[in-house]
């Protein structure tokens, strides 16, 4: 395909992420304006770059006339939180919001990828308004805690650099990472069930 | 009202002047990627202080508890356009887009101000997602040229300075100004009608 | 040249024009925090594209080698102000500032371009850190009034459109706009003086 | 103090926070355009809000008119970085460039808080171009590794909840997920060491 034709089919990709990027950091906003905790600590988004997209396509055996229906991450957003639980709770916003469509949910949390990857994954279908009128485009949003996101940072820069051949001894000491960080975030979940407890037990008390 | 108050109904106006502003960048680009010429020039926002929205309400008599119902420019974005054509082009896309609902258009460029003012506004209202599910607010659109915006912006630093008295010499020099930027515009309206026509005329040969 | 190449000798001046227009943005809301009038209305931003400064290294005869020591508007920033008078008030600040140094100043003001094209241009040398040290690059600043910008983009894209040819009917519009883009500044710089005149007037009263 | 000068207090760290902000993100941009690694993951910034400068100030006996000279973290930056190691590549960069002077470090990586905090910190003079002329500011630059930082932010939002009565066993879970951070700093980091010797091998091979 030529340089004119990938830049016309990317437009309203590039949109979309601008949009759901300000929408989500509008969501945090909103707790942060009310002085209230918020599930979302930062949000970021890109574009599949068209190399990428261009290998996956190979990959997966996608006609390239085809990937805007079969593509589901051209558009991508990933969303950062504290705790595990705040991934449900902008789960329950995602699938509450009147703007954009759920179509598909991956829970890479409960069931963790072979390679330790965890994550909670969203795939949606979101309405751009073009000059030739609407278009609705698939797009993920990556749902994790800091810690879970670390990991994967990390884990998808070896990945990028070794490509398929990872030696056995740094995906020995990945795996064993991949705990630390889910260690973490067990520590971190519990510190927070100790403070919903004692803020219960306050409110039982003062309704004495 | 107390300052939390004011925080709380202000948060979905600030969330849709930062979407309406992504969105209207956002048509920009997509004439500027596909290397067309863009009705849009550039865009801005603001939220209306709270000091001028106390200030408005009293002037004309509405209810502090029904500012949201009644006041339609507490959110307000500003286009600008090169030729006062592409005002009329942005105008139809504004009215076929699905995200917002025009309420009312107010033509202040064939109906100008006493002062001199000219400017095409209208009123939308525009579905911010929240917390609480979806929220309805109003939106001013003022829709101008560059010149038009170079005239506005220097007639209202000088009523902010004058207040109800602008000395009448400075009216009458406001007024001339305003004629000039008329000039300005329908020279330039002259200039892209000759390139139109010359462009049909280039056409109509090569389909000889 | 490679690609990667490009990619290594325009990244500096990427990190200049984002570094300048943080400063003069931030000079203008210097102004605004104080509640003072700015002379910067708003502030643009952009480095040269790859085929226009392969266009213009062929035109002005500069080896692609050479085009970092001898190409002065790779960065560039505009400037935009409501008044004539602003523009020279924003070269004394640039003058006085220690983050950045004039080595040329052009005033196309006084001696407009044949054209019919008025701004004021300084030729800086800005220095920025980079990963193998400090590397001083030039970046040129066009400071314009509104009036003269709205004259300045549109006079732009008709001659990207014509190339060297533009029909004389639409260069002579040209220069009607231009004309009509002069006066408006003129009926502005009158406003301004007579607002000036008016204000020492009044404290000249209640000096009494 | 009254407000008007508050904000011109304030306004120079702003515009150091936004100017330090672009300058650590172009930083890794550098590293990015170029394919190579970089130290930085990524960067906010923010200024004290008035509220928590009078605060500080009390607590540490800073009468108000020397909070210029005596606090030196009114401009804050944060720098996220992956690897342990990196924090110290971020530091040489740091006391290497020509436009910020170093004028302490705080090492809480190998000199933990009892808290549990760790990261390090450098302060800086940082010169603004103000209206007045050049002005030097304080600024205080964090540097920590991801899991630092999640931990941190975890950290700061209890004892904002828990003012100075932080119950036992929630301050016993926190040191426990300290130690859970640090375990994962310690994993990642021989992961690094791996990749690093992995590499080495590769070379000498290559040289054979």
């Amino acid at each position: 395909m030529e340089m004119n034709n990938w830049k016309k089919i990317l437009t309203p990709y590039t949109q979309a992420v601008e949009e759901l990027k300000i929408k989500f950091k509008g969501m945090r906003n909103e707790y942060i304006n009310l002085d209230e905790y918020s599930p979302i600590e930062f949000v970021t988004g890109r574009v599949k770059k068209i190399s990428s997209i261009l290998e996956k396509a190979k990959k997966k055996s996608i006609p390239l006339d085809q990937v805007e229906e079969k593509m589901e991450d051209i558009a991508g957003i990933r969303i950062m939180c504290q705790f595990v639980e705040d991934i449900y709770k902008v789960r329950e916003i995602i699938r509450s919001r009147h703007d954009m469509y759920v179509v598909e949910e991956r829970d890479y949390i409960n069931n963790l990828k072979p390679s330790g990857y965890r994550s909670y994954h969203i795939i949606i279908k979101y309405p751009v308004q073009t000059a030739q009128g609407e278009k609705l485009v698939f797009a993920e949003i990556q749902i994790r805690t800091l810690a879970m996101n670390f990991w994967a940072t990390i884990e998808h820069s070896l990945r990028y650099k070794y490509k398929q051949n990872m030696p056995e001894h740094i995906q020995e000491r990945l795996n064993k990472a991949a705990e630390a960080a889910h260690l973490l975030d067990q520590e971190m979940a519990e510190i927070r069930e100790e403070v919903l407890k004692s803020q219960q037990g306050f409110q039982a008390e003062s309704n004495v």
